[in-house]
């Protein structure tokens, strides 16, 4: 699976999505090019990217939809539940617990951990317990947790990058916006929210040149 | 420009964090194919990228790295300030306000606004205002905001997005768990912050197929 790049993984993600909306549609069956049409995707990247997967449609009448779905649940993993913990219970570290899509669907955060006494007593609308930052390597032991989410200042992420791979997490997701020198066999990503604003902005740009109103629909269009 | 996608925007930004980087070392040349191996890019994509802009590297010089870097900037549209107000002064709204890269190189948070009164005494670490959210036209027509960031409960969001649309908004961020119905010449951008685990679950499942320090060094890779 080496040769699959997180791009290919995200349009797997991006998918599902389409799908679990035709779902909820009653939608039986649904051809690439509907696909491509309906959600403004490109049809011969959905087919190459699912015959990697080994899904075929069926000329003439396309993809079982429920059957795609539950092949891009397991393709993706999230067939079972991992758990997951938050380091940082700052506004970032709530906003996530309380994010829609990180406690639900295969996900389960156990819990959030802040080095800072004072936030320990916080009892938080999710229930997720915040607790101290050296239960760490306790926490993921009894929980058997696989994801880390890095949601402290800078400063302190890469001590908790290292403290997340000391305790046996081998995946973390990164918001703290400093880059980190990574231990091998350890997945990272990071998120820079920043480049949706520069996306925003390139195309605030050229409605510039142009006049806002022909933008388009504002869809976003793959090449 | 209507060709060019949201994914191409995006790879400009992650050249211009190489960039970036590069001119803090103070190199002055890079080739496409440096780029693309320290930072685990595909040449070829690079190449093709920066031509559209217009931008050609000298064979067997490369591109000058800050001339590339301040065309880039340029390109992105980022080489004056933004104006930007965040719908939401919960956890998320005010974590965005202090995200690094959101108020900073080319985009300026004027107003957190919302709709809870309790929130608007809130004095924040940022000395961002916290005002009504019935002040959101008065907002944008005085400091000529272009960027809206919506980060309230998706049972709000709409509401919000038409808000921000009548008010003269033409480019929105919008954060809530939620597919917003669009109005013609508005771009909008919604993060889905799930992909992301998403791709980490995709990755544990094929590490625990082969052992998790068979993932390789956590590195991005492009097709």
């Amino acid at each position: 699976m080496d040769s699959v790049s997180e791009l290919t993984t995200e349009r797997l993600s991006v998918y599902l999505r389409c799908l679990t909306f035709l779902e909820s549609l009653n939608e039986k069956t649904v051809s690439s090019h509907e696909l491509a049409r309906r959600f403004h995707l490109n049809s011969a990247q959905i087919r190459k990217d699912l015959a990697h997967f080994g899904e075929f449609g069926i000329r003439g009448v396309g993809y079982d939809v429920s059957r795609l779905r539950q092949h891009l649940v397991t393709t993706l993993g999230i067939d079972h539940v991992r758990n997951v913990v938050i380091a940082g219970a700052g506004n970032l570290g709530i906003a996530l617990s309380n994010y829609k899509g990180f406690n639900s669907g295969g996900f389960s955060i156990v819990a959030l951990l802040d080095s800072d006494t004072r936030k320990l007593d916080r009892k938080l609308k999710s229930g997720i317990p915040v607790l101290p930052a050296n239960s760490l390597a306790s926490v993921v032991a009894e929980n058997a947790v696989e994801i880390g989410i890095i949601a402290v200042p800078a400063s302190e992420a890469q001590a908790v990058y290292e403290s997340m791979v000391d305790a046996g997490i081998c995946a973390i997701l990164n918001f703290a916006p400093v880059q980190l020198s990574r231990r091998e066999g350890v997945k990272l990503r990071s998120v820079d929210l920043r480049i949706n604003l520069e996306s925003l902005s390139f195309f605030l740009k050229h409605a510039a040149d142009e006049g806002c109103d022909e933008l388009g629909t504002g869809e976003t269009r793959e090449e």
